[in-house]
């Protein structure tokens, strides 16, 4: 174990863990403050997560998404950058432990923000994780991208029909933005830019399902924006199964229970998980250590101004945040990670009043499929080309640089109006070991809570 | 086992196995051919090899340099893409033997065309894969990338000094054009793209060592231009030993054996391998069954025709043929692919002579940094700038596909002038698993001899 070197003495510490958009907003919000900020991830790039179904499906590359943190922070020459996994807080000693390459480092704080987000949830079946990647990580995009476009090029092989049908069937577990989108990206694949690839099969009979226990999809959205999005995604050839539990995950398939009680078996090589979050390891020491309650996901419940009760040095911002109800957003993480900072400003300016966090509401949008999305803000609803415009801007003008900004934009015209997909490499390994360990044992790895990033 | 179903009668059927530069271009002219075509690969990409150490530095992205085969192919409805390795031939069968996720696929032929290209040789020392991947598929490209950024952040949070250096050092083994282009482009990363990056290191330290066995880099360049390159990469801070073979690799270092026969040690933590190539295992198979030889480095000595002898329905082309002691070229796979396609077009017209294939020189290029290239054609040679600028040309003119133009253009303008480097994401699994079995057991499966792709 190594203890960090120290610092020139006197600037204020601050420890950011979770480079996700919490963590990042709240280490750009403290630029030019006189402190000094070490911002502490497992992975070294910050993850634009909103757009990390169109790595999986062909349209993006990883750098697209997903820019090295020490880039974005280059000029800002208060904030270090650590690659590590934080793996202990110790409230008292006001320290954390970062873990990489099996040595621990200790750092020392003044102030701590906790911004470590969510991992994907299976509800107690972390097994399902090996047959059912979930899609919060570049990790998981990369995987989920090469069984898809495996999937497609091994029906193209298979000889017998039964499982040339499983390979072509695409189960989306979960049916909020995620799951909507993935859908309608895998059923534009089949019908558009995979169209006249295949020789044996014809990518148009890909079977795409998206199956929810709730009785809607997109269920956080107006009911009437939910109802667009499902005529649009059964335009699109997408089976919605809604009100269909998925009970069992297997290699070959799904099997799903009805409102009813009653249970089927869904032959499909692949799926795609999307159907819960849980916050990440951290809360559950946070909250022992603080006497902090947790919310049924696991986040830690803070106080209105975002603190640890009783610790007004550590702020919890974003999916591992439970205060008032808040969903895991990358909105919210925005605006929690810039009121913690704003925070530690106003402290090292003399003025220690908490002030409550006040969420303002930016809406919500999701793409279904091009030229067609919906959103809603306040009392305004949008959907089809309209809503597809608002997004298209929002998501580039949210992008991370210029160049990143640049990419997405081109590489969305070549997708959407070309039809075809750029980024769609899939690595030897992933083709071939399919289904074996070698391919999925990384997943097992990877669906341990502990997950940065904001929510889908 | 399954045959591959029966087609229509009567169309001759090649088999075309490797979709690397000789089998594509092979497929590709006998477009519009009364022929059915069958491409077999083991991954489901085009790779253009040329430019994979840019995707290993980070200027381009996977998709960049490798399009799906059957989108390249799509418009060429006599062909049909399969995925899979091919395990066996049989000359009096004329069958060659797939294989996909455990099932083998028998694929009869009336002309076969064998494009498998080589592999990289370890002279014996398999073992060193693990440690010095090397630089022939996007697995291995995806995987230096991760080891060469990973390497920049442990050496940030590397507290012993010793440690730290090792991690800074980077060995090109292997000073061929790869060796070279690498040892460029870490040289610019070090002093531009990653510059104000770090807190604790300074990237400039980055030790960068290009290694040969041989008495000179480039050695089938001109000597002149062997002189020019190497005072360009040494004004870039890149020490060349040269007269000096790896006898050693391990996880921290290396063991070098100078000329005289003294040993040495070097810590280095990143090894990149680019000091030999070796014929893929399809071509003992080849020579056991038709008596042919086998070249030093294990291709397939073939008729002047490029067929096995005695076989005159099998073509042998690219890195995998031996003639003429042509060298292992993106230019001589081309030229003998599109020359066993035209040689299968007269048969069907009904013209069996066998004309010997004549070699084009069309000369070779090396870029050693940005806007310094070496080259040579016939007796013109070119450094510098100019280099550069036919350098920019080629390789644009050779990429496939006009949006993997557009992007490399666009990818290398960023690179280049804004030195930045926007295609650098590494997985969460590259990071942390470093140097433990779980980040590197892939690399052991793919060096082993049977790759796709054309020599460096």
């Amino acid at each position: 174990m190594s203890v960090s070197r120290p610092k020139p003495a006197g600037l204020h510490r601050v420890v950011v863990a979770g480079a996700g958009f919490g963590g990042l907003f709240a280490t750009k919000r403290l630029r030019g403050a006189p402190v000094e900020v070490t911002l502490i991830d497992r992975t070294t790039h910050h993850l634009f997560q909103p757009l990390l179904y169109q790595v999986a499906t062909g349209i993006l590359s990883e750098g697209d998404v997903a820019p090295a943190t020490r880039d974005v922070l280059r000029h800002q020459h208060n904030a270090r950058v650590m690659v590590g996994e934080v793996v202990d807080v110790d409230l008292d000693a006001r320290t954390v432990t970062s873990l990489a390459l099996d040595r621990e480092t200790v750092v020392p704080y003044d102030t701590l923000i906790v911004a470590t987000g969510s991992a994907q949830s299976y509800f107690g079946h972390d097994e399902f994780a090996l047959h059912a990647p979930g899609l919060k990580t570049i990790d998981d995009a990369l995987e989920v991208r090469g069984r898809i476009f495996g999937a497609f090029e091994l029906a193209e092989i298979e000889p017998d029909p039964e499982r040339q049908a499983a390979w072509l069937t695409f189960a989306l577990i979960g049916a909020g933005p995620t799951g909507v989108e993935m859908a309608g990206q895998i059923a534009e694949l089949s019908q558009g830019a995979l169209r006249g690839c295949f020789r044996e099969i014809d990518p148009a009979d890909a079977r795409i399902l998206l199956l929810d226990g709730a009785p809607r999809i997109l269920p956080t959205f107006d009911e009437r924006l939910s109802t667009r999005a499902a005529e649009q995604l059964r335009r699109l050839g997408v089976e919605i199964e809604v009100g269909a539990m998925v009970v069992g995950v297997e290699e070959d398939g799904i099997e799903v229970q009805g409102a009813d009680g009653e249970r089927w078996r869904i032959p499909a090589m692949t799926k795609v998980w999307s159907a819960g979050v849980q916050a990440t390891e951290l809360s559950k020491l946070l909250a022992e250590q603080s006497g902090a309650q947790l919310t049924r996901r696991g986040q830690v419940e803070v106080e209105p101004d975002c603190t640890l009760p009783g610790h007004p040095e550590v702020f919890v911002v974003g999916d591992l945040m439970g205060l008032d109800g808040l969903p895991g957003l990358a909105e919210v993480a925005i605006q929690t990670g810039l009121h913690a900072a704003s925070q530690v400003r106003r402290r090292l300016d003399g003025d220690a009043t908490p002030r409550r966090f006040r969420y303002v509401d930016m809406g919500s949008l999701a793409a279904i499929s091009r030229y067609y999305a919906v959103g809603e803000r306040g009392a305004v609803r949008l959907w089809g080309f309209p809503a597809w415009i608002v997004w298209l801007i929002v998501h580039l003008a949210f992008l991370t640089g210029f160049k990143n900004r640049v990419a997405a934009l081109f590489n969305w015209v070549t997708s959407f109006f070309g039809r075809s997909r750029y980024e769609r490499t899939i690595t030897r390994r992933q083709v071939l070991a399919r289904g074996a360990l070698g391919a999925s044992d990384s997943l097992v790895t990877d669906s341990r809570p502990g997950e940065e990033g904001a929510g889908p």
